[in-house]
């Protein structure tokens, strides 16, 4: 699957820079049927899913990611499951937050766009 | 979405339950085409799955979910994108370890079988 992990690993590089340096940009990954769990609320739609992750009551944020593991996601079409853990460190504040984010990527004209995006805080015990 | 995630969470009730009780027994949830990647580790197929899973080095383990997120996973198809984040209890240890878990649910014969399964353990910073 070293593909595959290329990919994923291409993808994230892209996705959480351009997410730490212009969230508001992030919109060409999405699509119209796109869907976004950002800590258990839902939105629909690239426009309005740029809309809420510029919205995140942040100024700067930066994430580190951890673990990146990729799987073919159908045996028809080319799209795969990426599930990510990391840290984030949000307007310099001195404690990291853990968080896991799941995306589906399904290919789009020689690239791929976002169909399944589930962001999730992860406290502890 | 409710459907959705009544689904969810009626599948990882059992997949957790099964897996905490006689997790030897969990074959019936995966198929041949079912891919595993635990910490990392890839594994095809329910009967390859089901023996990394049994082989696990603890004897005891429970798992304690923390979030529970679901989404459509296909246009055409009603499958689904399952993720979870808890908390791991193995062998009585007084220190309980974070996971995040994905899996993608495929509908087949009026239940579903895993086609995903994508399992990391959580470290802090």
């Amino acid at each position: 699957m070293a593909d595959i992990n290329a990919i994923a690993k291409q993808f994230t590089d892209f996705y959480y820079s351009t997410f730490d340096s212009s969230r508001s940009t992030l919109g060409s990954l999405y699509r119209d049927n796109s869907m976004l769990s950002f800590e258990g609320a839902q939105t629909l739609g690239a426009s309005a899913i740029v809309e809420k992750l510029t919205n995140l009551p942040f100024q700067t944020v930066q994430h580190k990611v951890s673990t990146l593991d990729a799987q073919p996601s159908s045996a028809t079409v080319a799209s795969l499951i990426v599930s990510v853990t990391g840290l984030l460190v949000v307007d310099d504040s001195p404690n990291p937050l853990q968080f896991s984010q799941v995306f589906q990527l399904i290919p789009d004209g020689g690239s791929y766009y976002v169909f399944n995006d589930i962001f999730r805080l992860n406290y502890g015990a």
